[in-house]
């Protein structure tokens, strides 16, 4: 293990560099007999592509994946996936003022220190430019677990948080914005924010909430690999990322249990879902929903202060397109590792009984 | 893989049900070398163990590890480490309250839907006894990775909130109450009402904090393998927990990125850290600390309607002995997780360069 | 990784010293619902114990094994099954000869180099005693995958060779006689030529076949898990292997491809049956059958002249009770291992397709 | 696990069928630092290739590698090297002889029948062009583990033996002859056999040795992952091969425990090695050897009577270009796999002593 595989039986690795030849991966244990929807696997990408709307950066990046095995007259053969997207934007950059300083708040320093140098070009295996991979994995698993429906969205930008239920939304409408919130007036308060941030040159944190619906009783394996531990594996695994809570989650702290208890109908659903549709770690059959809390981009486009390699202190300037809002693109990552995680769990729980 | 094995080098699988014969596990991976104190190792059982003060369950269990292998003259062989702790009270209940009903949100329903039958006996596997486990290899992980110092704590129960900063804590006096909360008044003010939620038949909800400290710079396995995403992982795997965050966590969200972002000193330390010690997945020498959150237990001695397994509604009746609140026997199963986490890491980086 | 587990979903970690408190292991992934038959796991422990006949070691071991979890009501529960053999005769011994000094083509040597140190008493956790858990681990393989018969034997002492295809043996003679050779003339030869070879104080190699019928097609998981490869690796990894075959082996080589493949029947056998069962890696439902070559065991009750841990010639004895030949009881073993192997690879196909 | 990755740190995921778009792999884990020599690693790649003598398939393959990430100015950065060779000539075949019938002792019927269909094109996924990934990453593991060094070699072609000891070969002459064979006079007569066998339209088996030196002392991890057991799961996961043996192999089972242990010197070496230079699966520093049986390549060039998908008998003939004898270009493999082992093992062994 270099921490670059996610998954036991549907296994994904990845490799890539931000501004190296290409970013790409292996799935391997896809099972064989998918007919797979290519256009399908290109658009989740594209939710995910730089240069989308005037809220994200102005990069461009076409992100075309090309698929190299596993995949025959357009079915899975149950062979890996191999598949590639090759970096187009990587050689017009000028990186000297990041080559020989740290960045705060990003990878910079911990790849010098615990790698002995880096591929500083555009924060080289440490951007979340990597994600796109875990998009193209993820559009598979989605296929492959196709009777699961994920739907992620931004549910808070600053302090601007969508105060609806989940059941209170229309899911279809989360395409209708380039915030990626289902609710039209909240995501209208949150897109100018957003612009207001990055005029500054300044960005902004947000929250993800992700909701898995129809799925299977039977997911997870305690009592180390539960459910809601992959689940927030997978999700903290995504740059930028600093918490995750499911069902009632940190607020479900201050309930009584005689309040949090999820009681039963006769048919094995519950009347109330605290539970987040996992209880000790298996799938009960409920409506799956988290939180997965983004930090603000540490890329600002403001003077600053740090180090160079030699520890003296140097002032310079964050310049560059960046994004000043994270989670609009994290919004089909979130729903690709959910995806990735249901088709692993979706596999192993084929093994359990006789 | 059923999700009973933690770990990549430093690899801990577990076994055992809350009433079977015994429960244990195997440790493989454990460098050579390493001198142990057994005392210590039983200490940290003592702090999990039920009946130690008024406020967890008053349940009788000596929770004496027996070691099998791996250690030779006090000093650990490289060889796996097996051990097991006897039940000893497993023979005295009566179960068949719970043999053919299903408790509201534990995992009784979902076992019986997964497995195709249970032990239901205490709970059977989903019972927090197999932390116990958990805490025999973290204490053994403590020693390994002794120049770290792991110090968890309950910062919230219910909605009594420790409001100081954990710089100005004095870790010494965790254990100076059964609560495990290092202000001695806030924590006075926690147990009395654990107490009086006793009283009430009911249970609570907490947060523990865990904030780790004199780490070395280079701990963690990008892309997946973050350092905070298997701290993650490691706690959501622990009974009753809904949510994880480190650093800025939640609250983070709502900051901008030029507040947010650690300037450095000129010594590779940040200024501020609301990073928790980790970036890109890579500890970087500062202090790392993280909150998980604890719902309330889900066994309540009040009178409740469920369902049979014959999907017949019934009314029952919560009794016997039982946790109010968990988040004191949890303190030390959180450092212990922690302790596996950093002692995996450890290995791991080194083998990262030539 | 440390070494000490195997399997992918059927996964076995053992632990345990030769002269330990106990040896034994974890079973993780065993499927819910196997009705196991616990007298016939003590009698595949039983073929492997030491002093059941005339030749083999002496040693007096009850090797009874207890089980710890994940067996409820006699049915298995998909938990992990912990169980330990404690062993008996642990204290007896006197090792100051072997404390300070290492023993030719013993693993003393390396593993003080490896590990800075060892567990001499009886070769520590490098004694062919570890391999009795993998016997208890095999024979719950075995009952799940039932309906596959697996039978080895004892082909070969020394230059005694059983000439027989296998064809033309009754495996039902296997257990009678304890050579563990199916052929009663032959057995009766071999079992004189170790009782000569034990009156020497010297030993004996030999070969052990194995085979594998009524195997369902599709097992084994290309390109690197292929079935004859991770068959070869269990059997390597047992003490004392110094080489592995399958179908046409070594003999195979002088053969050319048009003698040598298998033409196929209308209904996908094959007329001959040179593949072993195995094409691709991947079982075509033929008979599977293999070779495994055993060294003399390497402690011979003779002086001989080695060094000790200061690099010093010293002049020893071989002393005490041992095996002059180690197949007889390697053929439980043998079959545990590929039992496991099997297991796992049923539970692997049950993942391929949708 | 679908069983395209090999190795638990240095890690090698690969991807590809024969007449798909490319093959490759991902190489994860390797250590940062390693100043990679990319012409050689194009070399290896060069001995594997179609085309390159007489004596071997006439197919036009450039096996040219791409390298995508991973390295940096020409150094490993410790981050995922991904790498593709892209196939060229995959678009020329008429494939329609073999999309609807079996191929006898190719894997074609039991891919059908694991995976529902398959990728008939050359052989899809079974065909051994994905052993070029393998030859990528073993390049590559050479350069890390550069102080041991790894030499492989035909040592018998059909009943054509190579009869002198590996220290008596000039191991630089091994390149010197298309058969690989590093004695010329024995070379040459195996030349004329293969020629001879190619003009039949036929095949025929071979033996290849490897001999590994300069191994530091330590290396394999018990009690499964024992050295030689990796070694040869390694050897047997390579297309076609059927046997595995180290030290003494089979031979070794008609020697006594008297002749056959290995006599220590004072420095810890041995004045025999019938170890194989492998002690209770550990590396004793003394040289490794072992042999590698290959069966004679299915694909012959005559008519022959097989099966179709509907289980019709049907006349067929085999045609094209074909490799009559597989072990002169298996040779870089067995090299490869060599390496990727030693490279994990080395990593592994990092994490042993405190």
């Amino acid at each position: 293990m270099a921490g670059n595989t996610y998954g036991t039986i549907f296994k994904l690795s990845t490799f890539g560099e931000s501004h190296g030849v290409a970013i790409g991966g292996v799935i391997d244990g896809c099972p064989a007999g998918i007919t797979l929807d290519l256009n399908e696997i290109q658009n989740e990408l594209n939710r995910r592509k730089p240069g989308q709307s005037a809220i994200v950066t102005q990069r461009k990046e076409p992100d075309t994946v090309e698929f190299y095995s596993g995949i025959f007259e357009g079915v899975t053969t149950g062979t890996p996936i191999g598949f590639a997207i090759h970096n187009t934007n990587q050689k017009s950059h000028d990186y000297t003022h990041i080559k020989d300083s740290y960045r705060p708040s990003h990878a910079d320093y911990v790849y010098d220190q615990k790698y002995g140098f880096r591929d500083y070009r555009g924060g080289g295996r440490s951007s979340a430019r990597e994600t796109a991979s875990r998009v193209v994995a993820g559009a598979i698993a989605k296929q492959f677990v196709s009777s699961i429906k994920i739907n992620a969205f931004v549910s808070q930008v600053g302090t601007l948080k969508l105060e609806k239920n989940y059941k209170d939304l229309d899911f279809s409408l989360i395409e209708s914005n380039p915030v990626r919130c289902p609710d039209p007036s909240t995501a209208a308060k949150m897109e100018d924010y957003i612009k207001k941030i990055k005029k500054e040159g300044d960005t902004i944190g947000g929250i993800i909430t992700c909701v898995i619906q129809n799925v299977p009783i039977g997911l997870g394996e305690p009592v180390f690999d539960k459910l809601h531990a992959e689940l927030g594996k997978a999700m903290l695994s995504i740059n930028a990322v600093k918490g995750f809570e499911y069902g009632s989650g940190f607020e479900g702290v201050t309930q009584k249990g005689s309040d949090h208890n999820d009681q039963y109908n006769a048919d094995g659903t519950t009347k109330t879902n605290n539970s987040g549709g996992i209880q000790g770690g298996i799938s009960n059959g409920m409506d799956i929903y988290f939180n997965v809390a983004f930090k603000p981009v540490a890329t600002v486009i403001q003077p600053y202060e740090t180090i160079d390699k030699e520890g003296n202190m140097i002032k310079t300037q964050g310049k560059g397109r960046h994004d000043p809002c994270v989670v609009p693109r994290a919004v089909p990552i979130v729903e690709a590792m959910a995806a990735i995680v249901l088709a692993d769990f979706t596999l192993l729980n084929r093994t359990i009984k006789l």
